[in-house]
């Protein structure tokens, strides 16, 4: 349950708090920009805290009482983009954040490989995955903890921040001991019990959205993470499915991207590597993206793309990587002169 | 990795489970029709285990090595139908097997209600949430573990089996001490760590495809289970996305279930309830899918349907599931003369 | 320009009649169950045909002005099932209609072995196409009017009603002449000026859904017909699109198929042939929509399966035909001893 | 049918046009980058033509006999970018394109004013409607013949293209007469009576992707086309069916673009007004359109948007369409440099 207040009252928000904590809930309030809004907290909240009671509590105050949709990733609760700052990195904000490395963690040497010159090109967040969810149970399916392990140590070496894809909450005290950005793949963009506990940690999470995802249904499940206190949250668009998949896996929906950037205050983020599965796609779309006004990109990039143990035919070698660097700083200006106007 | 060996040959087996187990991993043998398989455990198989030493050990007997796809789950691995009995319940035989109750457990009174009048119909098998994926984090998420102790209680008052869906591992032991059969969600269908943990144990399986599953990657997914030695695998169809929400909420696909009845040898559900969202729709979709042979339904049957915590419009009141079983009877009848042709 | 009125009111109809014809356009009135409702006919109908003038002459006896949505084939306007015959055959009643044939016509030959055939079995209605829409050019387009003339032919000697896709207008005369059902296929779902023109004349339409419209979009273009004037409209479903067309060609949507039961008035009829595209999902699915209600289906068959010249994956040879005729009578026997409950 | 030479032999091609004009049909040969085709033209070709004839006439220069499929349109027949000229506008080179008007011609007055100011803005190609394609039979229609004489008498007035939509072909001479670019639109993406017809004349054709074409089929279709000897075909792209659709109307499909350039030597169009339904999306769309190297516009802009009989949420305004230009010429340039590198 979430009250909506329609305006900021302290003596609403207490008077509320005190009647949830009396029947043995908690509350958690979040202040928007014009009202605040109190999540009661706990399993059974239906039954114990009342809505026809908090309404006699505090009516003049009281907007509505939710028990469907999403608020606090929307603009109608924070008007303003949110940016937040990771190490040095800031998410969203005008300068954009290229974050880069391969789809998997093979060995230290490779990591090693693909970090040092993407650390020279001025990228600051390595990507890497440890837990591979594959299609098939037979393919690869990642280092594990041990790459983790791995990815520390050189980003380390590097100065750089580490972003890697978290599968299951038995791995949760690892990602906090090593990693910096917690990533949410598609397949999970549904698992409420992950975004639960992620809400429940400081470390900022990526929360990618599913093949099949509405808009709707992803702000909700934005609104998991952020209502659990965690408020670092990027929304990052990944591809929806399509008709043309033995030309490009997924479509990357860039309407969808404008619409979220509509509805949430929340930082955007774009993955083409794994929307559209194809090396060429990649510059373009990150182009086509940057005039949207997405804020940061996560690519695919490896030593030697051909020998890559998962998803070769999308990655970027480091030369298309300089190339698209090149590219997109021509762009970036281009896209500021445009919103000057 | 997975081994398709092109007929029985006990050495090569042996040949092959030596070669693992001397590069430090396990393996897994699959008895098939006419042929073996052999699953290839641990994280890093790819580096130390070798295909082309592989091969070489026993080039005669193998088919091929697979790093993607689905073997384990389909026909061309065990021609014939799955039967398993869970308790005095056989699954995929001609016997219409029918799951029912509320969508959630809501107390021990309503689940006892329900059971005790679901039992005078000969149902079996009891089905109620405990953990409730909701869209909203606002919604009702049930009662939790308290919800998996009633229903036990109520089920070994009726002598019925206990079905209810798992949202996260670290609920595992207490669904294996509470209940019989786990049924995993269409949100969780590619939740790879969730299956391959449902794969380690022995309790039966309900495994529902996505809303935006191929019927490959939904065997490739049920091969996550049955790879790790849980050969108790229901497919259960429960709606695709689909262009009409506003009438019903997902469309029950029957081309799926006949192609998954092609396909694969592991008995078929449906779930008409979440499916289509709309309670009128319940019996007719029981009807025509017993006309493709389907071997089980799911079904949401509240005492109290207007007062049902979650999914109100879908629920079904108990006269509505004794006018169903009459008219099912009726037709499994017919549906035996027609095969019979 | 529609004008629902909310009562049967001859007074109103006059008037609204009258002030339309005096703007120089024509009015079509169509009787409901507990109103009428008016069409205002002619192309720039909004500029000089005013909503206010027309609210002013009758504003007790007007519901509501509609320039969106349908109403005319709904059960708003008319509660009981529409039933009509054509020739001796009845559509929409509780009698299943077989439609069967070729996909093409392709000689004389063919079309008269199949039909003496189909004609033994008890088919009234003999389908056959003479202009194919196929998805290249450089496929068989089919013979075009000769088709028509060879199947009036073979029609006239078995006594049997002739149906054939219309896909250009320039044809129509010759439909008119040779053909007594005429068939709309799935991507000329939203073709309204072919609509518009089948609404003209006398000739019942069997009218497909596409491939990607919504009920309410088919519903919709269902009113071009049937507000032109020709009732004898017959809904088909024959699949949409779907993520297994590796598979299956397209999903036979059942789903669909209640709610235009619910929605429409109109008879509903299935093409699982087009819909599956494999033989061996015909049977099943017709058995599936009979369970559901549908009063009609349409089905490839050919004397020759594999030496089709059009679709031979999905033709039915004669003695599949007989073995679904055999199970369709046992399961319609089923399906009225359900109803009666 | 069409026969795919390997390279480019004169006699081969005679031979293979004698064979078939002794057969009774005619041929169309087209003459590739380094090869040749013969499209073989009559409705019954694959009764009287013969692979195996053609065959044994020519084996040696044969590549295949293609009764599936498409060549025409693709990079394989033609690799350069295909470029032509209407009137003093040129499409498919460096230099974009925009075409834009209002969504229906209403009056000459609306018409004039519209076009008066764009035509100062640079604009050479006029859009406007005249037989609209409404979902519900009960909305405005446009204007019809009636209306594509106004538009030609503005158009002659400001020196400006006219394009507009065909919607049948018994209209086909009239637009003949008035328009100068032929478009159909999504729903008629599939008429291949129309595109057959379309294939015949000399008129540029702008053709829309349907809602749920795959871009196979599309180029298929445009093949329908170009086989006919209309090689003046710009492909555009409007959107595709979404999950979305309270949002935004369509997806504009900015993967299928890029696979389009890839897979097509024509020049590429897009469509944002129809294809968002927003005005707001419709200049970043066209931003992120000109990053991918789109070469044509289709914008609706109407000089009293809130005024428009027909999609009145979507049009453009002449201010916003001001900003946009002004965009857009910094992009082009920043899209130039980028190029370069």
């Amino acid at each position: 349950m979430l009250i909506k207040l329609k305006n900021k009252s302290a003596a609403a928000v207490l008077a509320i708090q005190n009647y949830v904590k009396e029947k043995g809930c908690d509350t958690r309030v979040f202040e928007g920009d014009t009202f605040d809004a109190i999540v009661v907290c706990g399993t059974d909240r239906e039954h114990k805290v009342n809505a026809a009671d908090i309404t006699s509590l505090a009516e003049s105050d009281i907007d509505k009482i939710m028990t469907t949709g999403y608020l606090l990733s929307s603009r109608a609760f924070k008007q303003e983009d949110t940016t937040f700052k990771v190490g040095d990195v800031t998410f969203g904000s005008d300068e954009l954040v290229m974050m880069a490395g391969p789809c998997a963690i093979e060995t230290y040497e490779q990591l090693d490989a693909v970090a040092k010159e993407l650390s020279k090109c001025g990228v600051k967040v390595l990507r890497g995955g440890a837990f591979k969810p594959r299609t098939s149970p037979y393919s690869f399916q990642g280092l594990g903890i041990e790459g983790l392990k791995i990815a520390r140590k050189v980003c380390d070496k590097y100065n750089m921040l580490f972003i890697s894809e978290l599968t299951d909450l038995r791995f949760l005290d690892a990602y906090q001991e090593y990693v910096d950005i917690i990533q949410t793949g598609a397949r999970n963009s549904q698992n409420f019990e992950l975004l639960k506990a992620l809400g429940a940690i400081d470390t900022p999470v990526l929360f990618k959205k599913g093949f099949a995802d509405s808009i709707d249904n992803f702000l909700c499940a934005a609104d998991y993470i952020y209502s659990g206190g965690n408020k670092r949250v990027i929304l990052c668009e990944r591809g929806v499915m399509g008709l043309n998949q033995n030309h490009y896996r997924h479509n990357l929906d860039i309407n969808s991207l404008l619409a979220l950037k509509h509805l949430s205050h929340l930082p955007v983020c774009i993955d083409p590597s794994h929307a559209c599965g194809r090396r060429d796609f990649i510059e373009p779309m990150c182009l086509a993206a940057t005039a949207l006004g997405v804020s940061s990109v996560l690519i695919e990039v490896h030593d030697n793309p051909p020998l890559s143990l998962c998803d070769a035919k999308q990655a970027f070698s480091l030369s298309d990587f300089k190339h698209l660097q090149k590219s997109l700083s021509v762009f970036t200006t281009a896209t500021k002169s445009v919103d000057k106007d």
